[in-house]
């Protein structure tokens, strides 16, 4: 994204966070100007309440939920806390949930587990594409009294899409409630509730051109019960999450889900048009180039790839003096160099993970900003690949 | 404070939630507009990072603290849930703390106990001023071992300041650690964090001109550890509580703590002066108006006072009518019509509690606000007063 403002970067990391929207920087900046605290009864709190209920209303248009449904949250993490918990129960089912059920790809948000105890979480594998393995976790479901299962609609490293409404079924009829991380698939991807048949889904704003510091869990129906809240105290969000609500970060939340509800498809064309032809370009400058996923469907914006012999943090930097922003993996924990959980769980030797570089690209992506990828690989790929450095030393 | 966008309201109810100071306001828009996750490696991402870095060495000024010992959360409840966790420690005090004491005023997401079990919490009296009882103090402590306890510094409803210094002091003797939320007293009145001896400070952006959706918990010194992080999952604020920062709100955060540090003892005198032409002109239209908690220091911008019957939501509606906005209370239940509990603890009875109005100041606020009150108060006060209503009653 060549901005006005900086039109010597190129920023390929949208999967970490996106620029906000102008129509969510707007609706930030006039709740940020304004006064009430939502739960007061005077005029300015009522204003103030408005935008939050307004926000919750686009939110909900964005899943096809209720708005009564959608619980605001400081990040999509603080929504995965809140959606871990042993204590969740439906109207039919009040007994503590045994076991948590992961994909062995999930965010560290989710493989931190939420509230269940480290002995009740048990991962389920994923195959080379990177997609979770229902018959794992099918018989792992069977051992299961009253489970809850976590798997994310889309990978944040490698943008591969889960069958998560196959899942919802598997889970379904083992008498389990399925978790949903959204985070990197809204905006991007279809994202319907009830199509994708899960009972709990997560959301974070700056994902899709909101501001940092805003996330919510949307639930499915009115019969899933949060009895132990993360954050107790005060009776916001109907008493599941307390304290003064973040309403500027909310109201542009808002703004951005009714752009990314009614954008998604013209965006998501226009990002896997700039993704195909960032792809084709580097399988050109590096034929030995692994970009992992493609044996899975995947998100249109995002490419992990690696060249054997290059390390991705040595890339990273490279890239970075040459004004192309990119990523080693996940974001949260991209400040660590640390091996690619998800890549090891897809069977990638670790010397390879260790090279994995990750584009992402959004609605702003521009052809020029793929072309100076290209550019800058095309030279980092020269003086970091195996063979040149082999060059080197025969010219030594 | 008659506002350029509405002057034709005065909002008393600063202790609910302050306008953004003017330069919060543009730290906010300028970090809004930016790009970049603090966790990349990036260009993008440490200019994010060094905004958070810069709002924490802010916040560290404020109370003369370090600023590695500052974690960002997302509200002050959040910080107080962070801090009232059994498993807190120190280098030399490993095992976990085995009860929570609390003065019996704190705010609700304190008397919500954190992570402690219901069972291991026990409420500490106040005196008919709402000063915590050392003496009770005293004696609870001697019943525990490892016993952390928590005094807020100033009453959200009263702004009665508690003796926070004295209670660190019996509280180490007893082995004891001391959380104090300092939401409501940071900018008006002096909160080193050395001077006031607690271990642990909680504050909220919004109550100091941030923005709504940022709070931190502050630790004395680094031998303080949280072994159980509420929030889950990356590695931000040093793996104390995950998530992607809310930049936009930190920054805003860090402006508004350097704004209320330099402008304190000012705004404090201004605010104390208009308070004090207040509660003058309340005593002189209603003579039998009782004024909590004047037999204690109190917080400078800060009036709770009732009329024996004048029911609290009766009048929040009519002064509002007015152009008044006030509260009953605590903001986070004045949505619920419920008696205070900081009252109940002073020993005032339930049926003029239930008249209690909040009148809370701040550095925007006129002489003309203060008359605009007093005006529309002898208005309400006329026709809702038992003595109209007898009047009425006669002549009808």
């Amino acid at each position: 994204m060549a901005t006005a403002a900086n039109a010597e970067r190129a920023y390929f990391d949208w999967n970490a966070t996106t620029p906000p929207r102008q129509e969510a920087r707007q609706a930030f900046v006039d709740a940020a100007g304004r006064l009430g605290n939502p739960s007061s009864v005077h005029a300015e709190g009522r204003a103030a309440r408005r935008l939050v209920e307004d926000a919750r209303e686009r939110l909900a248009a964005l899943l096809g939920a209720r708005s009564a449904d959608v619980i605001f949250t400081s990040s999509g993490t603080e929504a995965n806390m809140l959606a871990l918990s042993p204590a969740i129960e439906t109207d039919t089912q009040k007994r503590p949930r045994d076991r948590l059920l992961l994909s062995a790809v999930e965010h560290s948000s989710v493989r931190a587990g939420g509230r269940f105890t480290r002995d009740a979480i048990e991962e389920i594998a994923v195959d080379a594409a990177g997609r979770v393995d229902l018959t794992a976790l099918g018989e792992a479901l069977s051992r299961c009294e009253r489970p809850l299962v976590s798997i994310m609609l889309a990978n944040n490293e490698t943008g591969v899409i889960a069958p998560v409404a196959e899942a919802a079924a598997v889970v379904h009829a083992a008498g389990g409630l399925l978790h949903c991380d959204a985070t990197q698939a809204v905006g991007r991807i279809a994202c319907d509730i009830g199509a994708l048949g899960a009972d709990l889904i997560t959301l974070s704003a700056h994902k899709i051109g909101g501001a940092k510091g805003v996330g919510a869990l949307v639930r499915a129906r009115e019969d899933i019960h949060f009895p132990d809240p993360l954050i107790r105290g005060g009776g916001q969000e109907r008493g599941l999450r307390a304290g003064t609500e973040n309403v500027s970060g909310i109201a542009a939340f808002g703004a951005a889900a009714t752009a990314a509800r009614t954008l998604r498809v013209s965006e998501a064309a226009h990002m896997q048009t700039l993704r195909d032809l960032l792809e084709a370009g580097l399988s050109a400058i590096s034929p030995d180039a692994v970009i992992f996923g493609t044996g899975a469907e995947r998100l249109p914006n995002t490419t992990l790839f690696a060249v054997e012999g290059i390390k991705a943090e040595t890339a990273i930097i490279a890239l970075d003096l040459e004004g192309v922003a990119v990523s080693s993996g996940a974001a949260c924990s991209s400040g660590k160099v640390q091996p690619s959980h998800v890549l090891a769980a897809m069977g990638v030797s670790p010397a390879l993970a260790r090279g994995a570089l990750r584009l992402s690209l959004g609605w702003e992506t521009t052809k020029a900003d793929v072309e100076r990828f290209l550019n800058a690989w095309r030279k980092v790929n020269g003086a970091l690949s195996k063979g040149a450095k082999e060059k080197r030393g025969i010219a030594a």
